[in-house]
């Protein structure tokens, strides 16, 4: 026995204005799932508890089984895994962005026009960095994509509860950081990453490729901007919890990293994007593939976040049914009486509203060889309120699929 | 946005004999709550757990987001709060009767007659107390409704945890008060509250006062009563938990104590008495306004518990019918697009069998933009066992609300 877990990030809604009080999942022309969903279980689920919001981080945790509020330890920890880059006990990681600042360190692009050409140079200015102020502490960057890049702080002593350089928003000042305890660990942690601003921007203001980027009419990427420190968490794999081995197939690197953190081999897909572009079709042909040597495949789609984010009902529509057709691929081509297929979104993301993540819970529909089939015969928010599987948390999944695929060791005799 | 909570006070039940195996809200006409449960969401919800039976004390508490079992520190402080009684940290509350004994000290009439007319003289009285025993204890007393008020106990080194005087029935004598754990606090408290009974009955039982109710025929009001020791709770208001603006509309001080408790704002609404007499359109008048000022309205009914504590279902029906015209008032008159209204009880109070609180389940209805609706179209306990909510806990109640103000703040990134 399989199982595969497709999480459709940011999927579920609530009733729209715009779709007279409907659902994108209830208006989304989506055959292949709604099958899954007629001839499977379904429900509702928090990815929490009701009401409470989550980020994908936190979510995605608590969807693989593991207890965010025990094992949550910083979104830039996860951001580097996922980055590739070897995480070691007691380091600290930052998610990074280039951005570009005028002489009084105030922020007027965040992103220093999005596409960092110069990058992997950047990367080596960045690398060669070396702290006077704390020479014990060595500077490692890595730049992902566009301005976007992971930093790591590797020493002893170090702390992950300091505030953020990165202000968040343009027109103010790169914020100095500050410990978030009283400890000396924190203070000197904020003191290291002060210095690194301090350094950075020194290092790059006039820098050649900067001048070269002006003369082309680009925003110079002369600071980098600091958020999200985390530090490994300690996690009993699923390889151990569950005796399994797992895969993931995401195109964004907080997923990936998430998916690391807890054991996970991955899977890189070329197209797999992690946006509305992303080629849906390959995640499955790869996970298809991928179901004959792992126990479990999980495929993250990130484009309907993506569009909820920018407020487009109607892409978000459309992502739904991009992702159906690719489901109605991978029902003919894997054995569906050996094959669990679970489908679920990590949170709702409110496209009209907020424009953001949102405590709202999720559908859930649970396909596979001996699941108690109930009436529901659509995937979405209204009609999974009658699902069988009732009302569960996010913590509850995994455990709940494993236990289809009998890898639940049995508490008691 | 903005949202109104509106607890209908022990107005779930059971399957009532009397009334053909239904409950009283399936019985009372009630045209406007069943529309709301037709456009909104609805469900179970179980005040604590399914089972545990609660007092409006704890109940209040977990349905407005704070786990009783964390944060109640006995029904004292709450009816001290609730009677304008301005509680600091250490301080001891009681909630008293005045009650008549006879010269051995055991009870004649638990209320004295119930009605006081010389209750302010009583209180100067009880005022300027001052303990032999105990100098550095100092006693404050507020006289509240009929037989009812407030005692507190200003010192340093007091405790909760000392047992009632008041022994609950008649013909036994007063008890004495013990220390409920073995500390020097308790030891004290108890002390001090056995000496002043001690005072109190040689004050009052030759007193001019009661003299005079005696020649009129009324019971001496010659002992105060104590129980319910309580300190005020250590809890983070609601305005820092969700940053919101909160207001009480309530006729009973404990209702209006715990509202103070988390941060609320009491609204007094003339003819609010928390009995079946209450004005149930006055309530909804004062919410309307308030809605103008504050993010969340709580409004609280009192009379479906009363007329359950007297057995008289046809009374619990019918104060059911008058809060549902107050609702009808309601939804005529502000935005209903702008505004969530939840509707739900504290707990169930048994009108056939116990004629007391229950642990059964209540039912929840939850009307507003965005919500996505179930099939219940009615409020009442059978029909919203199929509710979209599923069956939540109390403690879910106020993150669901709050998540629907785009309230809760986001966990992880």
């Amino acid at each position: 026995m399989k199982a595969l877990l497709i999480i459709i990030d940011g999927a579920a809604d609530r009733a729209l204005k715009s779709l007279n009080r409907k659902t994108p999942l209830e208006v989304a022309h989506k055959p292949n799932i709604d099958k899954l969903a007629k001839d499977g279980i379904t429900g509702i689920m928090d990815p929490i508890t009701p009401g409470i919001s989550v980020g994908s981080d936190t979510a995605h945790l608590a969807l693989l089984g593991y207890d965010p509020f025990k094992t949550y330890t910083g979104r830039g920890a996860f951001e580097a895994l996922g980055a590739g880059v070897e995480l070691k006990p007691g380091e600290i990681a930052f998610r990074t962005n280039f951005a570009t600042v005028d002489e009084n360190m105030r922020v007027i692009d965040r992103r220093a026009g999005r596409y960092i050409e110069e990058a992997k140079e950047f990367e080596k200015i960045i690398n060669s960095i070396s702290l006077k102020d704390n020479p014990d502490v060595e500077i490692f960057f890595k730049h992902t994509v566009e301005h976007r890049g992971v930093l790591v702080l590797r020493g002893k002593g170090l702390s992950r509860f300091i505030s953020d350089t990165d202000p968040h928003e343009i027109g103010v000042r790169v914020l100095e950081s500050k410990p978030l305890v009283d400890t000396p660990e924190a203070k000197k942690t904020a003191n290291v990453i002060n210095e690194f601003t301090r350094i950075i921007y020194n290092l790059l203001k006039d820098h050649p490729l900067n001048r070269s980027r002006a003369k082309r009419g680009l925003p110079p990427a002369n600071i980098l901007l600091l958020r999200g420190a985390g530090v490994l968490p300690t996690i009993k794999p699923l390889s151990e919890k569950f005796k399994i081995k797992a895969a993931c197939i995401a195109g964004i690197a907080l997923v990936k990293g998430v998916a690391k953190a807890v054991g996970m081999d991955i899977i890189n897909v070329p197209g797999a994007t992690g946006g509305l572009d992303t080629d849906v079709l390959a995640k499955v042909k790869y996970a298809i593939k991928a179901l004959r040597d792992y126990d479990f495949v999980f495929i993250h789609y990130k484009g309907t976040d993506a569009a909820s984010h920018d407020g487009n009902v109607w892409a978000k529509i459309r992502m739904i049914e991009r992702i159906d057709s690719a489901v109605g691929y991978l029902i003919e081509r894997i054995k569906l009486d050996e094959t669990y297929i679970v489908i679920t979104a990590d949170h709702a993301t409110l496209t009209e509203e907020t424009r953001n993540h949102s405590g709202d819970f999720v559908p859930l529909l649970i396909h596979g060889p001996g699941v108690i089939s109930d009436d529901v015969d659509m995937f979405c928010e209204r009609a999974c309120l009658k699902g069988g599987l009732g009302r569960i948390r996010g913590l509850d999944l995994m455990n709940i699929i494993m236990n289809y695929l009998n890898k639940v060791e049995k508490f008691g005799e």
